[in-house]
Formats: C-alpha cells, structure tokens, sequence
C-alpha cells in the first residue's frame, strides 16, 4: 500500500500509535503532551512549559524558487512556525535551521534567505541557536524547529472544544490561498505578473491598477504571513476561549483536527466566511469562488478559536479593543461527532474541491 | 559566488555572524550557548540545561535507498542525533521527526523505518512526542530534533581543549567508512555483497568466508552505529578531560572544530590510529589504505576527546575498567593555532585525499 492511499492524518495516527507516552506519572512527566496539537509541551515547572513545533518546507512542494524571492522564503519558513507557537498562546524564543542545499546555490540567495529570516527573528526576539547544513543534489529543504514557553494553566488546546461554542477567525480567510492561485494562474513567474499588470503600461486603467493592487495584496499575504503572537497569548488567557489551533491546512483541514481531538463535530456557515475586499476583486474578475479559498486553500496563519456562546460578545469587544481586529463567528461546534457540514443561508451546501492533501493520490 | 565555492564550515561561519547571540545578561541567559558545538544548549536551572542537537539526512547524499534497509535507516536517523547528545556528556530525552516523502513510498518501508527508530529511541528511554510530514517530489528526506538533558557544571565543549593535551578517540576508526566503501565497491547492492561473498556457494573458501564476515562487520558499524551515551556521560564528569565532540565527518575534519573552537592545532601519530582486525583485513584484500579511512572516512561516532597528559593514565584505567573498552591516545594538541600535521613513525605524513565535504565544488 502506498503513502498517498492513506493519507497525512492517517499516517500521523500510525505513527502516534507506534509511539505512546507512557502512562503519566512514570517515566513521562505529567502534562507532557507529544503528538497531536500545533506544539508538543515539555513541562519545565509548574509555571513553565517549553512548546515545541517544527516544519519542513520542501521545493516545489512548499515553494518555486522562481515565485518566491529569496528573503520571503527565509521570512516565511519562520512565519509558519511561530504560528504554530501563537497557536499555543506562547513566547517564541529559539529557533534551529536545517537546510538541504544544491552545491551550486548562489551565496547571494542564501544571504537574502537569512536576511528574511532574521527579520522576523528579531522582530518576535528570536534567536537562532543550532542547526544542520547538507547537500541535497537539486531541490531546497528547510527545516525550523522553534521554542516558545508558556504558562501550562493558560494552554489552548485542539482537544477543549465544546459542543454548542462558536467558532471563530482572527482574519480575513482565504487571502494567501487567492495569491497562490494568482500566482500560479500568472506565466508562475512573478515578475510576470508584475510586468503584465504594471500600472505604468500604456494600457493600463484604473480597474488594472486596481486588480493590480489587489493581486498584490494577496501576494502580500501568502509571501508574509503575520503570525498571530500576541492575539494568541491575549486569547490563551481568556476562559471563554475553549480550543484553539492555527490555520495553515485550511480550515476545512483544520477543523477536523479539533473534531478529532475533541470528540466533536462541525457546522461552517459559509456566508459568515470572512473576506478582504482585495479576495473579492480578484475573485470577480477571474471568476473563482471566494468561498472555496476561504474555506480549503490554507495557509492563512491567523487562529481558530471555538468560544463559549454566553462569553462571545464581550470577549469580541474586549479583543477589538486590545487589537483592532475582528473575531469573526463563523460557525458551530456540534455534537454529532466526525460530521463537518457547511449550510449558506441555512441550506446545506457542499464544495467541488476538496481540501489541501499532503500526499495526493 | 556559490556554495560549494566556500564551504560547509565557512558558510556556518557567515550563519553564526549573522545571528550572534545578545551579550550575557541581556536578553540570553547567561550560560546560553548556540552555533558551534554538538548541541545547542538552554540553561533551565543552575542544575539543569537542555541540549538540542539536529540532523537532516538526504537520500543520495546520505544514504541510497537500495543500499540501506529502512529499519537501519531508522535506527541510524536517531542514531546520529544521540551521538551529539553523547559528545556533551547528557542524557537524551525527546526526538522530534520531520519527514519528506514520495507519495507512492510504500507503508510497509515506512513501517520498518519507525521499527528501526523504535528500537533504538527505546533503548534510550527516548520518548518521540513531535515532528511533521510533508510531500517530497522524488527523494526522502529526515530531520531528527533531540533533546537531551545536563547538569551545566559537566559539560564537555570543543573549546576547552589546552596545548599539550593527549587527543584520544574511544573506539576504533574506519569501519562504518570500511562498510561504506565496501558497498561501493560492490554493484551498489546490499543484497549482491551478500550474494556475492555468501559463505554457501560452493566456490566458498576459509577466507572468502572470513573476507564475508568482515564485511559484514564493517557493514554494521557503517548501518548501525552505537551512540556512546553512558561513555559520553562518564567522560564529562571527568576533570581530567577539557574538550569532547563526537566523530562524524572524520577525525580530519572534526579535530578541526576543536581547533577552531579552542584556538589551538594538534598532532597526529598516524600508527596509532586504532584499527579493528576486520578493516585490516578487508582493506589488505582490497588494497585500500586504512589509514586514510581511519582519519578521513566519518561516521565512527565515536568520541574524541583531549585529556590532560598527567592524568591520561588514571583516566584510561578507570574508562577500560568502566566499559571494558580503551581510550586510544593519537595525538597531542599543539599551540600552533590552526595547523594540523600528520606523523608517521615521527616522519611528517600527508594524504593523498581530503576529508568529507558537504558542498564539493
């Protein structure tokens, strides 16, 4: 049987069977916590625990080198990881880099990469302590493993939901995947789509320039993502806050992530799903649904949040006023256990696609 | 300019400029350390540090997949990152595993992977609690994170290595890189050395069967090397070792850290390289130089060590009466920063060959 037949989730599964904790209070410290959430926790005292996530970002899996300036890459192998931190409501603090480099990479890219990479280092006081260097005969392999900390009383997790909680976003969905497609609609070069839609052709018009800006935008938001850091240590600490998680998948991915864990199921309100403005143009003048980027094209790197229903509206206010940034309600946690089900305007709805895959059949 | 116009050691040289760490006090706690030696290490308490050590393995730059069973392959991913660990004296704990890979890779291989890693991660009471899976065009890829855990006071660095010091190692040199050749050697197929040399076929003699079983000694070290954990632990309690580091790209270029890292140069006596009784004999059959494996091949994961010269006696008697196992002195460090001479019967000595290079021009 091969990988692509059963898939990451049950691969992950496999693995976390052939490798159990041991019971707690033997050799496993209590609230040791390993495979499962978007950080595995070492308890370091009572007040004390480190969080640990890593990610492997593969060429032409993860990236093109040729739509992605250097400097992005090394800001957003950093970005994806301290999302999974913000996930947690923790600190980030050390990261370590594993790279797998062709001989004939130029030493000019690699300095952009760790200009981009350390840009974020030092805007979230990470630093960059280890790692591994190796020869990888043609693609680029990245690997961060980042540190946080975190009060251990304060941890969200993927397993608190509760059924009757709302869930919500932190940002507009779907922007990162809208670049994506933009960029691979384009000649998959992004030059090219900066020369076709350059508002200093003699062609162009104001609706040029504006699709134009928009596609930037949305660039903007796939290249560099903003990891949520502060938002998910304000939310950590909120006990209307139930589960928590980032969304890097998609949240029709990432949902069932939660459902596993808690026992649980979904309902996704479609016309709730948040969208920016720019997603919107883009969308029209390309006629792609918005919905189905929102909902299955991932790499958002904001938070999902299932929320006790009574608290909602103060802990919305309250998060408003800490951030200026909504927490949108986009759906239901249910009781009917595995069953995700979306509805617009209350009626049952389902998408073409499917949602990102690791390893597609 | 490109990568393998500078070098592994010169690039990590450039990383390490780039993200020095803030002065002690400030923002690192003091006792932090990061680029440069075996592990990375964090201080938790002033009786506790934790060591971080990460290793990427490519497929065709470190192992070929026809060459090496997935078990082993397993075994010796974790194997690698616990021999850090061993260079600093600490006890491993927690391993984090990314993986890269193919989309039609059977499960049943990665099923004895995971045997292999189980095995030993056992063996150590290493607990595997994070990682991540990702698609990979065509070649596999592994990164192990392990954690392991030291009392700060007995750490053994590469910078503490003091003029006059007597360079040991704790194990004989060359095997794994015996095996390595010998696989070469053959048609590229660990089945065909079996075939080949088995000691059934009718055309078998005494020594073909002896050449066969030496073979498959050096097989071993090279596919399953043994960490050196409790020798790790036990050297780093002793005041009369200043410097330790494992042995993983040969004692030419590892000896060569410690140089740098201590600002000093060293000696070596090659006629007293140890070598095992099966390297001799296949390398006399093949007419390979053992000694030129010895010093330049890698992967011994041993451990090297420089002892000061008044209490190597003591030291060495009471290692062989702990492990039943010698501490073979081959050398001295020398004064004369950044310069590495080979002796042999006291006459000056050099290869014909370099040592590994990670990024060959």
């Amino acid at each position: 049987m091969k990988l692509s037949q059963i898939g990451e989730f049950e691969f992950i599964q496999r693995i976390s069977k052939k490798f159990p904790l041991p019971k707690k209070g033997k050799k496993s410290p209590t609230q040791l916590v390993g495979i499962g959430d978007d950080c595995a926790v070492i308890p370091q005292s009572k007040s004390l625990s480190l969080l640990v996530t890593t990610d492997m970002l593969v060429e032409n899996t993860h990236f093109i080198v040729q739509q992605i300036t250097p400097k992005d890459l090394g800001y957003k192998s950093l970005a994806v990881n301290l999302s999974d931190i913000a996930a947690m409501g923790g600190i980030p603090r050390y990261a370590f880099l594993s790279l797998g480099l062709p001989p004939n990479l130029d030493i000019k890219w690699l300095d952009l990469f760790f200009a981009g990479f350390k840009q974020l280092s030092q805007k979230h006081d990470v630093l960059l302590i280890g790692g591994d260097t190796t020869r990888s005969a043609s693609s680029i392999i990245i690997n961060v493993t980042l540190f946080g900390s975190a009060d251990p009383q304060k941890i969200k997790w993927r397993s608190t939901a509760q059924p009757g909680d709302l869930i919500c976003v932190t940002r507009c969905l779907g922007d990162s995947g809208g670049g994506f497609k933009a960029l691979n609609n384009s000649t998959r070069n992004i030059n090219n789509i900066k020369a076709t839609n350059s508002p200093t052709t003699s062609h162009s018009t104001d609706s040029s320039r504006l699709l134009q800006r928009n596609i930037e935008y949305l660039l903007r938001h796939h290249f560099r993502p903003q990891p949520q850091i502060p938002q998910g240590q304000w939310l950590a600490k909120q006990t209307a806050v139930h589960a928590m998680m980032d969304v890097s998948d998609g949240i029709n991915s990432d949902l069932r992530r939660i459902m596993e864990q808690s026992q649980c199921g979904a309902k996704i309100h479609i016309e709730k799903l948040p969208l920016s403005r720019p997603l919107k143009n883009v969308c029209k003048h390309f006629n792609w649904d918005p919905w189905e980027l929102a909902a299955l094209s991932g790499e958002d790197y904001c938070l999902l949040v299932t929320v006790d229903p009574k608290k909602f509206e103060t802990l919305s206010q309250n998060f408003y006023t800490r951030f200026r940034q909504s927490l949108f309600p986009i759906g239901e946690i249910t009781n009917t256990t595995g069953k995700l089900s979306y509805f617009l305007h209350s009626e049952p709805f389902s998408f073409k696609s499917k949602g990102f895959e690791h390893f597609p059949g």
